[in-house]
């Protein structure tokens, strides 16, 4: 019973753990379209997240076999419940994802960012992709002191997010209204893909220690 | 066993219920102090915010509890998964009041919108609550036709959320790009919160019949 627990548990790691390669090469892809108003890999994106939804009721699909068939209790039983929320925020960073390409698709071929903000979404991106790595790892690891790691690298999201907002605060901001309103909700997309990413973490954490970390 | 699983599906169903009227509470307080820049009633929404997560938890405890002790399967289940779900989305309802009752504060004794927007927001509110209620009298009476007319009350969401943005992107826009950004995200959280009532009623319906709408 346990082996056959530790098996479909394992299958269904997998899948988690392609999801967040999936969700990070979405992210990587988005922000490439963004920054280069590449109209085909927006597209691209866009038609691929169905894919990531799929690997979303396959996990779920695998945990319903594990609590029917498997009928675990305590521990394990929330392990398989931590999994199914897993899934469910990365099916939701897929979604940040796509609503970044979304943007880059409404506004080409005109670039959707001014020069002086694209190097912050350079950036933005670069950690989002990093932080989905990190995930892929955590998940593969499930080493604790890694998971612990993205509260560092999601810090650094947070500070981005914020220098976002002084520039377009800045009396120097010359790009208007409409391009702060784009500015805005795209930084708050890759805010949250970031918010995402340690919620996976912290779930992994949960799954590994029995204890929800509280920082 | 199938009447202590009733008993106890209903107990989290129970829960399920305050949680909704206790979001549309919230945003109802939420969207009051940010219309009359009242400080008292943003801290109550900021304090009692932990009132929904509690609240979270003892449906994830309940639905714990039934998985352990009746180890559904089948439909019952993938019922038991989607008030799991249900509760998530709650919580975020809960805390998109929560961020708005933030901005309240954070502007205070400003106030966050000029008067040709703060209608708009007005009436956003409005919609909020009203669906917070119906996802409460969906949950409460697992009504299906009530459920679906969610869906008509979210596209009246979407339709003031646009508007906001013509609003904005109008040449007669007054309000510079700080007030533009704060009324975009808030614009957003509105609409996200929106999203997640509709969310909850898709699951309510799931319970019902099984099938998970595809509209």
């Amino acid at each position: 019973m346990r082996e056959v627990y530790q098996e479909q548990l394992g299958m269904l790691t997998d899948v988690l753990g392609s999801m967040s390669a999936m969700v990070g090469t979405a992210m990587e892809r988005a922000t490439k379209s963004l920054l280069e108003a590449d109209l085909s890999l927006a597209e691209q994106v866009i038609d691929e997240d169905s894919l990531v939804d799929e690997a979303r009721s396959r996990a779920e699909e695998y945990a319903f076999g594990l609590l029917a068939l498997q009928a675990p209790v305590a521990g394990d039983l929330r392990s398989v419940i931590a999994t199914i929320h897993a899934a469910e925020d990365m099916e939701r960073m897929g979604d940040l994802a796509l609503h970044v390409a979304k943007a880059a698709r409404r506004r080409h071929p005109n670039a959707v960012l001014p020069d002086d903000v694209a190097a912050y979404f350079a950036e933005m991106g670069r950690i989002a992709v990093k932080l989905a790595n990190q995930v892929s790892t955590v998940i593969k690891t499930q080493d604790i002191e890694a998971a612990r790691l993205l509260d560092e690298v999601d810090d650094e999201m947070d500070d981005l997010h914020r220098h976002l907002f002084t520039v377009m605060m800045s009396p120097d901001w010359e790009h208007g209204v409409a391009t702060a309103v784009d500015v805005t909700l795209l930084g708050r997309f890759y805010e949250r893909f970031a918010d995402h990413a340690v919620a996976v973490a912290r779930r992994v954490e949960f799954i590994v220690t029995g204890k929800m970390p509280s920082r």
